[in-house]
């Protein structure tokens, strides 16, 4: 009785860790002035079929429903964004700034520890062209890895404009439907031999290894770092035109974030789609768009891997989650009063917690300190005073038991 | 381009409302001492077919997968848990208290408003038999629904024993291969006409409706409301043996959330399966359990029906969600002070934002107050001092760049 193959059982630990990551990228999107969306997990195949690229239709997790409809696990959430911003656009102002944290799928030849789902952030802007957009854009990825505790010594994001790049193809009058082949064949440049790229580029695979080698920029992507260095970002990302994007709906600046040393493929990417919601509406609607994701698998291995920001996550969700106070129940005559001061701290907010079962009070004690609770309270021969026990000095006090949240709150507050 | 029949997009309000009932739902689980875990969305469809009972059965939202597996997307978490539990107990001391919030699927023809989706927190206990589990689980799902602002006059948990029934189907010499029949005709005897129910219910309808007529309570379920008034929970609850709930895997008490006003079917149900994870797991591993599932749906109306749940809910929202503060560049030369002040207020913890593009300080206003931010920050010819906004009052301050994180904090207090 297994998982099925490349699909994750979260047990509480792995789901703290996972609940942690959300949480952060949702407080960091909320500083931006973000706010979540969110679509269905399967949306019809064409959907994707139209414009995500041959990798993402390669892997696409389709099936045909009880219906007879072509549909498809979401291998991605911006058709989903650009559907419903194609459709529900006029009730919004510009631009939109939206974030979802989806679940993604693809169905590939399971592979050691590939996985077939994951979650992602997901990021966009709508309906605003000047590149002032896209440094916030960049800015927001940049604070979403340096909230779980990364500095400019552990990654940094790659900027970079497919136009520059179009440019030279149009220069070297290559024919636009080409363009999307040359620019893979350059996306891919880094991770292939060079006698790869040069057979895929043909004719130009001179004037760009030339570039290649001795770097380009362009007024807009010194602009967007003039921009990051206004807000003291600029440690955290440098112009390199060798990032192009596997997408095929990319449009203008594209960017991805990588570890400083070189453990992980991309750990974020994105960039501007700024045709996407026409294509997808038959040109009803035409919006400028652009976004970014990351995923939740990589980012766990940095996180996990790194002292500091590994020490962030596990104070946070120990502070988050373990039990605050556990209730010892004495004498067997004291049950009415311990569930009813029980059912008093929880509609406080504590979290509390006792032994369902009977049990002798050592038993009780032990209990109480493996769920890691600071207090335990103890109803028994003293009644109507309890006994309130610091479980980590061992300090034990006399309270009357109507003083024990306000004992509690003074316990709570250095 | 819409989504998938019965699928529901979630634009920013709708998001907003359901992230505030997720967000109640973890709060209270924890209050209780209960940890969150999750699974796949998609299963083997065996998982489902052995144990569910046929209502699931029949409503699967099964496929084929592209490597000939036959698979469904969840229909309920408890398989799951039992699944994983099965697998993983030993790692785990008993009782286990673990909480889901899974979205659910099922696949029957479309019907007006019937969704193919929907999200449930799931509560479960593992490994604990005592009547006192069965109350801590009731009392829990009493405080989830008070916690959205209602009270003993809005909701009723109605509990009953399906060991009241299977005692009378013994007495009666009923064949155990019939009782799972017998117990959804009562089951459905409160929603199908008499005549029916008498005709399923065979020569068991004459004892059955002097039952139903004149009600029934056993030595447990006194105990369990026993529990509930030590908690000072006895107005949410009474016993009512009509309640049989509709899977297959109950074994002993079960018990239904129903609105007094009788507008919804159940908000919210369960009951104790003590032979599902044996069951399951070829009887390699035993564990007695019990656990609810509340949906979305029906408690996100009943919200939105209810004056006081409706107010709270949108005064959460809006204090989580709005941006808080808005920067408005009065000057283009101060453009770089203003990128540093929104990088330091959102570092600091602040939803702020900005107009991406250039705009005349009369729109930026304009913006300022459609974002629903308290304060704009006006950056202009007093640099270094800034202008501080309260949009409320109208209200406007000069201080020291400097300066604002305080004042903010200042204003923010009372």
């Amino acid at each position: 009785m297994q998982p099925l193959t490349g699909f994750r059982d979260f047990l509480p630990d792995a789901c703290a860790e996972r609940n942690y990551i959300f949480a952060k990228w949702r407080e960091v999107a909320g500083h931006y002035g973000f706010v979540e969306f969110d679509g269905p997990v399967l949306e019809e195949l064409d959907l994707y079929k139209k414009k995500s690229g041959e990798e993402i239709v390669r892997q696409l997790y389709e099936f045909v429903d009880k219906g007879e409809r072509a549909v498809a696990l979401r291998p991605e959430m911006t058709p989903t964004l650009a559907r419903i911003v194609a459709e529900q656009h006029r009730q919004f102002r510009k631009p939109l700034k939206w974030f979802s944290i989806p679940q993604v799928f693809r169905y590939e030849r399971p592979q050691r520890g590939r996985l077939r789902e994951h979650f992602q952030l997901n990021c966009d802007i709508i309906g605003e062209e000047v590149p002032e957009s896209d440094a916030e854009l960049i800015a927001l990825v940049i604070d979403v890895v340096r909230a779980f505790g990364f500095t400019s010594q552990d990654f940094v994001v790659r900027i970079s404009d497919r136009e520059f790049w179009t440019e030279l193809l149009k220069l070297e009058k290559v024919p636009p439907d080409r363009w999307e082949e040359m620019l893979q064949a350059i996306d891919k440049s880094e991770r292939e031999p060079r006698e790869k790229t040069e057979e895929r580029l043909g004719k130009l695979a001179k004037p760009v290894f030339e570039i290649l080698e001795k770097g380009g920029e362009s007024v807009k992507l010194n602009e967007i770092m003039g921009n990051l260095r206004m807000r003291g970002l600029a440690d955290f990302a440098k112009i390199d035109v060798r990032i192009v994007r596997g997408l095929a709906y990319y449009t203008g600046i594209v960017f991805e974030v990588f570890d400083r040393a070189g453990k992980f493929r991309a750990i974020a990417g994105g960039g501007r789609y700024d045709q996407l919601v026409a294509q997808l509406s038959d040109n009803a609607v035409s919006l400028p768009a652009l976004g970014f994701a990351i995923g939740d698998v990589v980012l766990g291995e940095m996180i996990r891997g790194n002292a500091t920001a590994r020490a962030q996550m596990e104070k946070t969700i120990t502070s988050e989650r373990d039990v605050e106070i556990y209730v010892v129940v004495a004498k067997e005559e004291q049950r009415g009063n311990a569930m009813a001061a029980i059912q008093q701290l929880r509609d406080s907010g504590y979290r509390v917690d006792y032994s369902l079962a009977s049990a002798k009070i050592a038993r009780q004690f032990r209990l109480a300190e493996q769920t890691g609770a600071r207090f335990a309270i103890v109803f028994g021969d003293e009644w109507p005073q309890v006994g309130v026990k610091d479980l980590t000095s061992g300090k034990q006090e006399s309270v009357p038991h109507d003083k024990v949240p306000s004992h509690l709150e003074s316990l709570r507050e250095p």
